[in-house]
């Protein structure tokens, strides 16, 4: 009996400046997907289980057309052939809902298992297309600005979707990521809806102009011009409003001198970038404060690397 | 009698996905500024001289506080107070109304040669802000992606306006420009009238994601990805009616080999890039048939470098 077990990272996607197309992995969280052959070309959801403590009993489909972690296996085998099917299970480190790419990270970490499994492996790149199948059934929507960070690692720049393009972008040494979860629903298909469908023209000017400077910085390995790339004009005005003290949590990161702070994905988690860790931690506690100060409970909360990496297998 | 000149490049300013942020300086041609110190702190137009063979008697205006070439000289006076005053020959070697950064030219020239004059020069940085004061009396707003790259060469993204942030880009080395100036008359200001004042906010995002592609594709030397992301989804559409036979134009350069290919400035001076020269050469030629092809008695083309230089004293 044959098993493969992968990890794929949390994400954080948009970046402040980069909706849709900006998104980079983080060291601190990620899901793992567990396969086991079996016979006949099928999927089964055996198991899923919970590693964050937030996710409520039936959550998650086991349904494996409508389980994120399997649709692009389904995907798979249709191409393939390869003559198995896979039992799956799935272990949830990142939190359902939470804004940090967990659909997109079940979905990668099933794909890197499979291949794995596979007697000619596709190349990684290859994986993308189904990873994002699954996560049409998860956000109505695929843009791979969270699949194509947790497959590849790094900070990816997606510069179309068709034909799908993605770039690597350097990451400055030193940089790092903190990410902070208030025990909050925001549903993505939610916090898509409240976006105007229409930007004014100057907003689309400033914004795609942080956007490129964004990337000189990190070529750059420029602290002070990324300081001034990270602020979003466009969309976080807008799906602020969702997340429970988001303008002061914010705030709190900047005053602790984080290099900028915004919503990651969808929210309702929120990211901050600093240059240092003592400036990471600080920015970590201020905002985590803050989110309890506003009411919220739980607040989990890490201070990571971006994750050069990506998805891998582990077992 | 103490005097100076100075030269200023032509540019290509939106470089098709950077609209208002971006510019290049192209070595093929430029505008020139004379300055000679007189006494009392004011400015005249001595003479306005005409390399071109375009510009219609009048078309600039003798008034130094009309005049681009001067605007931007009566501020730095204002400011610094130097016990003198300019007497200014201008020699357009940038058609008017080309969208090839005429004014900025001039502005810049006349700035740089009077800079060059002061007992304590300015560093360059500082003569932007009064080329921009220039440029909102020629346009009627002042985006720095013609002045910035004049003044100082290369290619240039305007990060943002307030604080005034320009980054340099890395050109890749080989890249070509091919810069067309059919001789019909598109006022900035009507150019700008036809823009609509919202994009549509998938436009937003795959256009910004295409001018960070082409920031990093700068970055890599990377010429494949900057043909993918040369491609404007915004501006141009909504601009191309203005300029007679543009669609075919474009279509003659990308078939030609170019990387890419749009409308220089707010036109009608069209652009192209590619990265041999002979494949340049071609481009222009199509270009330049396509354009005569389509009732356009006059055209002048060059294919020049991205001039690294920028504005210069040249006496």
């Amino acid at each position: 009996m044959r098993s493969a077990a992968a990890f794929a990272p949390a994400t954080v996607s948009n970046v402040a400046v980069g909706f849709d197309v900006l998104g980079f992995a983080v060291e601190a969280a990620g899901d793992e997907v567990a396969l086991t052959l079996t016979e006949g070309e099928s999927v089964r959801v055996v198991e899923v289980s919970d590693a964050t403590g937030t996710l409520p009993d039936g959550a998650i489909s086991l349904d494996p057309a409508q389980n994120t972690a399997t649709v692009g296996l389904i995907k798979l085998l249709e191409d393939l052939r390869p003559g198995f099917g896979f039992d799956v299970r799935v272990r949830k480190g990142i939190a359902l809902g939470s804004g940090m790419g967990g659909s997109a990270a079940s979905a990668v970490a099933a794909l890197v298992a499979a291949n794995s499994l596979l007697k000619a492996p596709l190349p990684k790149e290859s994986l993308l297309a189904y990873a994002l199948a699954a996560e049409r059934v998860a956000c109505g929507a695929s843009h791979p600005d969270n699949a194509a960070p947790s497959l590849f690692g790094g900070l990816t720049l997606i510069v179309s979707t068709d034909p799908l393009r993605c770039v690597r972008l350097p990451v400055p040494r030193g940089l790092l990521a903190v990410l902070v979860h208030p025990h909050v629903r925001v549903d993505t298909r939610d916090s898509r809806a409240v976006l105007r469908p229409h930007v004014p023209l100057a907003d689309h000017v400033r914004q795609s102009a942080r956007l490129a400077g964004l990337v000189a910085a990190c070529f750059n390995d420029d602290f002070e011009l990324m300081r001034a790339c990270l602020e979003d004009v466009l969309i976080e005005p807008q799906r602020a409003a969702l997340i429970p003290g988001f303008a002061r949590v914010k705030a709190a990161a900047l005053e602790a001198g984080a290099l900028g702070a915004s919503i990651s994905g969808s929210g309702p988690s929120v990211f901050a970038l600093a240059n240092d860790e003592e400036t990471a931690e600080r920015a970590r506690a201020a905002m985590v404060e803050v989110f309890r100060a506003s009411g919220v409970a739980e607040v989990d909360s890490w201070v990571s690397h971006v994750s050069e990496e990506g998805a891998k297998v582990i077992r």
